[in-house]
């Protein structure tokens, strides 16, 4: 069983390729670095993942509807939208060792180093993540060690050189600090430039020069070009919004902690339109509502928490982060943002289509409808891929039931029951005397309504296990009795609990629990 | 209302647009060629459809699963699947316009023309496909023709020069046969080259040279690739399917006829894995299955036909497609296809890792397992966007409801319910006296259960003709009645008949008529 955070975590991702959640993309061929798949079991959780989201976002708001926009859009999108000129990480290559490596990083890493120097000077070589003891930073003694200073200010330097953009003062940083590469250790470093986080393509097959055409690194494009397509088709008044699940790409250059942070991933957003200087209460509202969202399935409040943005995008005038209590510390699932009018401006400008909107409600200041205005718009904002591991995390359970008669241990997955991809698994005793075809009966009036499971292999104890590990809700076992009197078991996952109860029940039993408005009510 | 079928498919396209199903893709931005996205009321229609595939094919199906594996794979995949070096079409530019054209078009366009010519010369000039006067083409006096002669002898030696791949050849047919550039009216022309489909693009950051990776152009390798991944971890017996919902990339060429041949598009596939020498019986199987599942939406099975593949792909051993009777002929919506072990056995020998199943099942004829062998694949690949378009043109009707009185016509989505965005609507009948409010109070028991329309604004038959032409099946009015005794009147969509019912029976009778059971069943 594990002992530690990162033990956990191990875990959860080998728990994940066992059962079929999520693998490496292309194993077969060593794998596509940042790039994963969803096996049998992950599909069916990130549908449900997903079906959750739009219910809840779309169904159960009558002014929010949805969108698929595709993948690839014109060009000029993204030069509108700031990500052809902003979109981009300050590069530096090692000339020794060829690699390539994140300006900003190399300086992180230093900073950090610093601080351990004086860490240990100060409170002694304990290597304090691992032991858990926390430090008073505050104690004078630290505050004042060279190295600590040294740290404080090479902090402020490369903040205000990214702030500037000057590149030369980031590699001036670099050599000043004697950064070495880790591969060469060398410090014989080129210039900084900036390297655009898009994936581009050639679009068309035309002889005089195709056009390039990027992959959408955030959906949430896709919503403003479509904002007057659908605010007219759809007659939608203000405030409405616009949802949309789909892929995003960004070329991260370190990408890791498994689908934490990946090429290729999934958002889900919803684009707010609001009527200007409304935005703050639909922001406060907004982040009530997502975080509302979360908790409905059960998670313990104390795992996430809000966290300001100190800095924020030159489109925004307020942003917040839900944050999930991972196992290497409190990260990023869900962004709200108050976008103002910045992104239905540019389009405006950019494509000399007039992106605004009639209020025809009367202002009671000045008796006079609002009139045409460029709504302000509040962005939610959560990454499905992360919002899995979180789930996945969540209820991930290695639980000893050892007795003073013999060690037993089991691994259960405590997926709230709208989300398991099986909802219930049909389980006969034996493989025999007609207990299968019984079982079949059940399922084939089930199977309707409920992705069912069907398992006759082992022993009842070993496949009740395997259904835990995969978070199946209830395991209906079929038995001798069942033949006599058209009753069977139903074994609970989180409790291992059993009830006896009749056929003719087990639709209404399972539906009433894995109902969705259970989480939506 | 529409005369032709041309006229049709243009009204079908408008009415997409008008109601939010689909949009041009950054329309704002005057479009992005090939490329579409689907609006609040398409994002629905097109989920739905999803949902009925996911459902008939992998819930319904004990023995098989899904999976959503990623849109970048490993380079070598596509190496293994033969569409580096086989993905693509002959093209050939213009060197006076910079035009560039698929050269077996040419030609094609060429063949066509001849006949055009001969046709008239035999039957006189009228426009035999706008007329509809079928002409007998085994006429002597046509087939004896010599234009017809010339686009006979045309097509044989195109077919030939394809099969060979003689690119020198095809060049010189267009020019002997003085095929000119439709812009610049010369016959300057380069040689022709072959021009790959897939899109490419640069994966990674590394300064020794970025990967060159392609967004995939069929989802069925990411199936072929996780296959051991899915056997072992899902505990799978062959016969047994792998499933997959998911977008592919093709840079056609000629891309055109609004959803019908785009190139980011979305494909729904299931690959079967049986044992070698089983296939035949299993691509029967698939091949009714299928059908089954398209009729079941109530199609007239008139308006479908299999069309079997004279010319086999090199990696299968039948092949048949499913085809619609669009407004413009009978195209391709589903294929099925056997494709032996080509897949499997690609992937081993570029992999190096044995893609084999160990069959423990007795084979009567040895008394021994059938033991470990490469299986063999039937394929069903249907484009999503493809039936999604089928689902509208079919769906759609303009009726005209004039009486002796008045004028009167309606547009109508008769979509099967399971499929329609909205299953009702609620209506108050006016917009006082509570009945808003006491709408919305029913609006809240059923949504939970069901994606509801709120509308109020209008008289109640322009709400009703809106409705109509979403596709919504049912309009639920509440009106004074309701508040004496808590019924309302429920309006069919077909039928346009009206009938009253309790308010406590909503729940029942909607789910009932919308339930997937319908279809699955």
């Amino acid at each position: 069983m594990a002992n530690n955070n990162e033990e956990i975590f191990k875990n959860v991702i080998s728990h994940a390729k066992e059962y079929g959640f999520v693998f490496q993309s292309s194993e077969i061929y060593d794998g596509l670095s940042a790039v994963y798949d969803y096996g049998q079991l992950g599909s069916e959780l990130k549908n449900n993942i997903k079906t959750y989201w739009w219910k809840a976002m779309v169904q159960m708001h009558e002014n929010i509807v949805g969108i698929d926009a595709a993948i690839f859009m014109h060009p000029k999108v993204w030069k509108a939208s700031g990500h052809v000129d902003g979109f981009s990480d300050p590069m530096i290559d090692n000339k020794d060792s060829n690699k390539r490596y994140r300006a900003d990083q190399l300086l992180e890493d230093k900073i950090a180093a610093y601080e351990t120097e004086a860490r240990i000077a100060v409170f002694g070589d304990k290597p304090y993540i691992e032991s858990g003891i926390i430090h008073d930073l505050n104690e004078t003694k630290f505050q004042n060690h060279p190295k600590h200073i040294l740290a404080e200010s090479l902090q402020i330097e490369m903040d205000n050189a990214l702030k500037a953009e000057d590149l030369s003062r980031l590699k001036a940083l670099i050599e000043e600090h004697k950064i070495q590469c880790p591969v060469s250790k060398t410090c014989n470093w080129t210039d900084v430039r900036q390297f655009n986080l898009m994936f581009s393509t050639q679009f068309g097959a035309m002889a005089e020069g195709a056009e390039e055409v990027y992959l959408r690194p955030e959906t949430a494009q896709g919503i403003f070009v479509n904002f007057l397509n659908v605010q007219k088709s759809g007659r939608m008044k203000v405030p409405f919004g616009i949802a949309q699940i789909g892929k995003a790409f960004r070329n991260e250059v370190i990408a890791r902690q498994f689908i934490m942070r990946m090429r290729e991933f999934e958002q889900m957003e919803m684009q707010f339109f609001v009527r200007p200087g409304t935005e703050m209460e639909w922001y406060k509202k907004w982040k009530e509502t997502r975080l509302k969202w979360h908790l409905a399935l059960g998670t313990d409040p104390a795992k996430y928490k809000f966290h300001d943005h100190a800095k924020l995008a030159h489109y925004a005038n307020a942003a917040v982060d839900i944050e999930y209590d991972f196992p290497f510390g409190f990260k990023e699932v869900e962004g709200i943002h108050s976008r103002t009018d910045f992104d239905l401006n540019q389009h405006q400008e950019f494509s000399g289509k007039k992106m605004q909107y009639f209020d025809a409600e009367v202002n009671p200041e000045t008796n006079k409808p609002y009139g045409n205005y460029v709504p302000y718009v509040i962005e939610t904002s959560i990454g499905l891929d992360r919002f899995f591991l979180v789930t996945m995390i969540n209820a991930f359970e290695e639980q000893d039931l050892s007795t003073d008669e013999k060690q037993d241990s089991r691994s259960v997955l405590k997926l709230h029951p709208a989300l398991s991809p099986y909802k219930a698994a049909i389980l006969p005793l034996t493989k025999k005397d007609g207990l299968p075809e019984k079982a079949r009966e059940i399922m084939d009036q089930l199977k309707f309504d409920f992705n069912m499971a069907y398992d006759e292999k082992d022993s009842i104890g070993k496949r009740y296990r395997r259904q835990d590990a995969i978070g199946t809700p209830f395991c209906i076992t079929v038995d001798y009795e069942t033949l006599e009197n058209n009753t069977v078991t139903i074994r609970h996952r989180d409790s291992m609990e059993q009830e006896r109860v009749a056929i003719a029940d087990l639709q209404k039993i399972i539906g009433d629990l894995v109902s969705w408005k259970n989480l939506l009510g």
